[in-house]
């Protein structure tokens, strides 16, 4: 491979309502608005040092534009787009100045049609890690990573493995030995992408990273405080897989995020990939919970980079799999 | 009133064996064990001075053999037994020796026919709070109150708070200004007993404290990789009634135990009882989750004190046990 | 004793900058400003049901004007005064309306010299415990006690011991067996009053609770980034007498804070008060830090309740302020 | 660079008593002892998937025998010898099963004087973090940097930084932009290696990483319960650089270690490396503590990998040890 992929590093989200969208993610959750301007909220967290990690953009309905990861240089951008023309990707371009705070970006629909994008500049900001009289809420320290549910996991696999580059950490695996869902990272923490099966393209969720566990449980509190219960859609617990001390959240558009601590370090090449039996009960949710099943049925759509129209959906190639519980 | 109840000290609970409690209490939970022989389990935790908090003994089948209150001095159990028996209650006393590690004992069935026990000596032992390389699973600290389920609220209500003095810290009322459950208390936390409205006379919970929030986490990290995933109940979340932080476990036997962090404190002569709605969603959850079916219709039958029999069960006077939530 | 001192309850402090006062304490570690005036900050905790628990009071030089115990009723009230009265104390009354929002009040100089005030009524506010969306700073909770250096602790612990009936949760011996420090409470906590030997009559701090230890760490944090590093005296750390999770800080004016988790119930009769010995190294800092010389030396003068003026202070009548250690 | 070093991996000590190591490593800070013969303890942490990560090796005197850095494959290792004998540096070879649990390793002295190692495989084992059950103790999870003391900080920077690959990610800066010290990293943390000017080559502590703050409070509190108080040299408290809440301990043999929680996520290639003044006093501690003399002074002796010889030590060639502050 002669290109290399940092990291996930922002979501675009189309947002019906940006006041709205600013009281949960900036008032609620502590988010750092970088900028702001009449379609757009700019945010980021306490860590990061790039001018955001989430778009929000004023839109008739909730969507997801793209998903985008950092690349080392712009070498790396040419290099993607020859590899994904060779394959018979359409490519877009969006050259540096059109998309505010980011340089020159490449734009793809993946193999199971999510809306990427690649970029290897971003607008350096002040880092506000150590301005803890500006922590509140969830403490929000930066972005983590995003869930695809796609109908095609091992096609997602293959594309997201053998093309780009990215390392397994843990996958989940059916009777059958086919791959249900997978977390492949090419930072070094457990993922910068979860696959798994479902209707699909659409994005299950967007994650972001928060300092301690104790965050999660007063970000809960905060946001019933705040009259956001009803946005807790699952947690806290503790996941089986990646071992991640969760909670997912609906923002007022419907889009998922998850908070959360825990992970570990996947610096090693030679560790090998953690198996799910994907009738573990602890796998979902180590503590033995079930989710609801809103958590397995609903996420977000996501938009044709190319034409702008939403990207039809198909159903998962493998059953519907919600565990089993005998509580 | 001339008698001061100080706490509540000590459940005896019947277990049908001790091996797997002891490997649930101890081993799990991080309960001390403070002395046991073939028939009892003595157990404590960290901050307890005295030989223990609860009593597991070997039966047959589950039950609640005794909830047990520290009062002052003998004089106190003499000015309860005269009260009770003015009211036309059957008491039975145990002399010193007769129970292990506890002096005299008054015992009797109160008004909604759970089996009380009061006593002013117990022996003390070395308060662990300090020996910090013994702090296990939970890090349980002390008892701190019971959950009793009753048929009749508003008759238990009144035999607490105007017959044995226990101040109300918070209540739930129904549309009709019925009172549908109530933290009740004699020390300065919110409660050392809580009623609320079902089937009984049932014990919902024994609950303890635990000395910070991670520790609640811990302890359901700890309970699954045990393999007692199953065994938690419900939580960790946030009590919008006690602003407890809490997880509800069952035993080996099903008897419920809550764990918990949180509470204020109550010495305040003229703090004002807080209300909740029946109907109000935080008040059981203050992030909005529904509690589990078997969390309203489960609980402990327990004994007569005079008989040793099962004390027979009525329904809850008011309906309504469980609050819907739309979600 | 025919009357019921239920706990510690305010401070009254003088201050020379209600500004700076207001930037430290309500801004960094997020008390809650109930009420002010040109003259007068009024704070108060989030668990607080009370108008405060700490009154800022503009003046020329910093100095300690009461320290207020909240007593059951007014005829609490008038027994105190009674006894104050035979024992030879001049006392002082300020009506209701004399003082902001508190009611009738006693005022006397204690035998060590320090002014103290007890009163029965102080107005009722919101209590801001779930308020979670207001938590800032350490997440101040509620006050805890006062710690007096006085001249002469055998004087002053018979006092509060004998005539005003606190009870003694832990005491330093000296080789001599004579006090050098007690732990002294009303409220079922470890203290309201904590004596040491040293110059006095003066406060050595006022001490608050916070809701758990990372509230701590993250105090530090804060004060740090908004450059009130120098004003973190000692700790974070781990007292031996009392189990207590402390940080001290000296506020603008130089008054020495302390806030705080941890604790133990009192509730028992029969708690046997625990003795250290003045030389074992884990009573002031259970893991061995030793503490800076200015924490020992430095403290609050106080003003005499019926003329205003400073009150005189003698040196402590037994030697050896700080333990020595060999690490 | 034609290699590709991964991470710093393991340490190998020279201690006088396997049985004093044990006590402290084992039974108070909760390492997992994965083996152990007459002479040696293999040790991990709760989320390390190899073998070991601290080597106990029984000597009569403290020294320090290696510093471990894992790489790719063997062809990395051929590559680093290469490198090094071009620049004139003598290596030495272990044959696979020379050394326990560990493949083909190459060492050599740096430039400073330090003894590496590297090697590409170690035997893997199981990884213990969902084995909640055995967290004890500080909950040990991995190694996370070496810190060498040397004579000549700008040699050791240049060797490592152009000639190994490591990026920086904060640096000490002297009045005449001379670097006083650096931390460096290859996997993607703040460090893997910290240098700081002083007396060396020298190994001034071993780092260790816990799952979150409160684990740092616990260790002290459980060694101070064991009697290990003054093996608590210097914190808890924040280092300004690189944002850790550390804990330094000093191990029976006078070894440092370092637990700490905190760091930040290092991925991206065009992080600006954060430059802090000697003189700022939030540098080494955030909160404005200052670290005693001995945490300045004193450092491990360290083996010449040839001769088995301790290796000669020279002053730093730069001045001003520790940050004067104005307390």
């Amino acid at each position: 491979m002669d290109f290399n992929i940092i990291r996930c590093a922002r979501a675009i989200l189309h947002v019906t309502d940006l006041d709205a969208s600013r009281n949960f993610y900036v008032d609620a959750l502590g988010f750092i608005e970088t900028e702001a301007d009449d379609a757009h909220i700019y945010l980021r967290g306490l860590e990061e040092h790039t001018h955001h990690s989430l778009v929000l953009k004023k839109a008739d309905e909730p969507c997801v534009e793209a998903l985008g990861y950092k690349v080392s240089s712009s070498d790396d951008l040419k290099a993607l787009s020859e590899l994904f023309e060779m394959k018979g990707f359409t490519t877009k371009w969006f050259q540096k100045g059109e998309q505010h705070a980011v340089g020159e970006t490449l734009r793809v629909q993946d193999v199971s049609g999510m809306p990427l994008e690649f970029f290897a500049e971003i607008d350096s900001v002040e880092r506000l890690l150590q301005r803890y009289d500006l922590y509140k809420g969830s403490r929000m320290q930066r972005i983590d990573h995003f869930n695809y549910m796609v109908s095609d996991v091992e096609a997602a696999f293959n594309f997201y493995n053998k093309d780009l580059g990215f390392a397994c950490s843990e996958y989940t695996d059916t009777e059958n030995d086919d791959i249900w869902a997978a977390w492949l990272h090419r930072k070094q923490t457990v993922h910068d992408l979860a696959l798994m099966n479902g209707k699909g393209p659409r994005l299950h969720h967007v994650a972001f990273w928060l300092p301690d566990p104790l965050a999660i449980i007063h970000t809960c509190d905060v946001l019933a405080s705040l009259g956001y219960g009803e946005n807790i859609e699952r947690g806290p617990g503790r996941h089986g897989l990646s071992n991640a001390f969760f909670l997912y959240l609906r923002d007022p558009d419907g889009h998922r995020i998850e908070l959360y601590n825990g992970d570990y370090l996947t610096s090693d090449p030679d560790f090998k990939p953690i198996r799910w039996d994907i009738n573990d009960p602890m796998r979902q949710t180590f503590w033995g919970h079930e989710a609801p099943d809103c958590w397995f049925n609903e996420a977000s759509a996501v938009l044709n980079v190319l034409t702008g129209k939403k990207v039809e959906q198909k159903q998962g190639k493998l059953k519907q799999h919600k565990p089993t519980f005998i509580i």
